[in-house]
């Protein structure tokens, strides 16, 4: 069985485990494990290791439409080195403050490969607190949040933020043993501030860690809609541009929306509200396309679900 | 460097990381890793793989006076077998249900070593809750938590939940392949609903995971004190009794206060509060010894701080 049939099974078992993040109460909860065989290429510090663990969590709370509020991490080695586990926390907590949480400590552990578990917590924003300081309690803000992966509608555009291929380009400056560059590229802002301003207009929202492919599939398994996109609104990355400038086009492409790991959001919205967003939104919010009825499409051709299948 | 080491280091840096979970806003926060080598010996199931290492967080809000509301694990392992991964859930979901605690999902890693990584999330009961319902608003509830290590006082007393030994009876059934019995020894009921009636009055807590000597080594540096424990007080698991009947009695005991990972309560409280404790608390509550200026001793000889190093 591999992992998204597993995820299934447990989708089945739990109520909301298809989103990036479980809701109870009004807090948001969600968890990874990363490990260096899959994770982490060498080259990678353990600064950028703890920025990059905590980020994933980090994102999967900027996902739902969510406040991060705080995050733990289990940091687990074959030992314990000193500098090594100070960096691990510097990068951890850089991320948080990134963000406005708080890295709140964690656990260790021996362990053979160096592994990372993390965990955030976020907030629902639910309108509650305008009413302190507005007038019109008759008229309470909208519940706003979470966003899930199954509101899309058709006639819906869907948007990614931000650009595809940044952590590709990473990988690539590893194998080049450009190691600070390669980890610049690692280290990435979780969308925390852009998924609070989107989360009022989004109708599914999930980040695009498995890759955009993926991601645009499981929104239209959750959503039972479809997708049509171009793939030249597909926003890449310039690094990515950059170290594969002498790669044919398509297979840049299809590593922009294959690869993963990049840690943006892929959202829907109505057609009337993209100005709102884009007003809102503290980065660049492309369309890449439409919500349609049924399957999923790249230039008229169906677009497979093919990318990253995390811990593989 | 050893664990603890480490965790003083992590504890330089970061607030409370000392105490047995962390606390963000009224919520509380904490995560663990167990895996196969070190916790989960050749016959544990995966139902009580899945119970155990939720519990094992759980206790760890139960350890602060906290509600328990939710818990995550990522389930990491070679391969995804159905009937493990439903066995595992099972369990999580059912020593969540034991403490009023919702189990909300989780993710999935493949990893050479069966290993779990686990969140709990807790509400620190603040009183607040109260005045909806009561009519004095002038007189809110005392702010009830959260328990930290560091408040216990000479003149308290040290008391611990339940009895200690459980989890060393179990290796011990493991040892011999009475393999129902230790799973059953090994499923253990998190003292959250204890944790919670013990709260207002306790000056310190935390669980007893390291074993009962570590834990008094912990509570005496977190509070600047010291403790003197008298053996013939300290409870001793039946079981326990019943498996080391041929030991020695000195032998037992040093089993019951160092073995560790019972997960009960360790904490201490004035003399005049032990009754109401008593009365509140759903478990038996043994007073063990008394909290002095310094020193951790056991019927006057100094107490070695010796215990199960998680993951060693």
């Amino acid at each position: 069985m591999n992992e998204r049939a597993a995820l299934t099974l447990l989708g089945d078992e739990l109520a909301h485990a298809g989103d990036d993040a479980a809701v109870v109460g009004g807090q948001v909860l969600t968890t990874d494990m990363l490990h260096e065989t899959t994770d982490f290429p060498e080259g990678t510090t353990r600064y950028t290791a703890g920025w990059r663990a905590v980020g994933a969590s980090l994102s999967d709370v900027a996902a739902m439409g969510a406040e991060a509020t705080a995050a733990v991490a289990v940091y687990a080695a074959p030992a314990f080195d000193d500098d090594d586990l100070l960096a691990f926390v510097a990068g951890a907590q850089d991320v948080c403050e990134r963000v406005g949480a708080r890295y709140v400590g964690g656990d260790l552990d021996h362990h053979a490969e160096f592994t990372v578990a993390t965990t955030a917590l976020g907030r629902v924003p639910d309108g509650s607190g305008a009413t302190d300081s507005g007038t019109d309690d008759a008229s309470p803000l909208p519940d706003v949040g979470p966003v899930r992966r199954s509101g899309a509608r058709p006639g819906d555009v869907v948007c990614v933020t931000g650009s595809l291929g940044r952590s590709a380009a990473a990988l690539e400056r590893f194998d080049r043993g450009e190691d600070d560059r390669a980890n610049d590229l690692f280290r990435f802002d979780p969308r925390v501030a852009t998924g609070l301003a989107v989360a009022p207009h989004a109708s599914a929202m999930m980040d695009s860690s498995d890759g955009l492919a993926r991601s645009l599939h499981q929104l239209a398994d959750a959503s039972d809609c479809g997708f049509a996109i171009e793939s030249d609104r597909v926003p890449i990355h310039d690094e990515l541009a950059a170290v594969a400038a002498t790669e044919p086009a398509d297979d840049v492409l299809e590593a922009a929306i294959t690869f993963g790991e990049d840690f943006e959001l892929v959202f829907t919205v109505s057609r009337d509200d993209l100005p709102d967003v884009r007003t809102a939104a503290p980065v660049d919010v492309t369309v890449v396309g439409d919500v349609v009825d049924a399957d999923v499409t790249m230039d008229d051709r169906s677009l497979a679900d093919e990318g990253y299948d995390h811990g593989g």
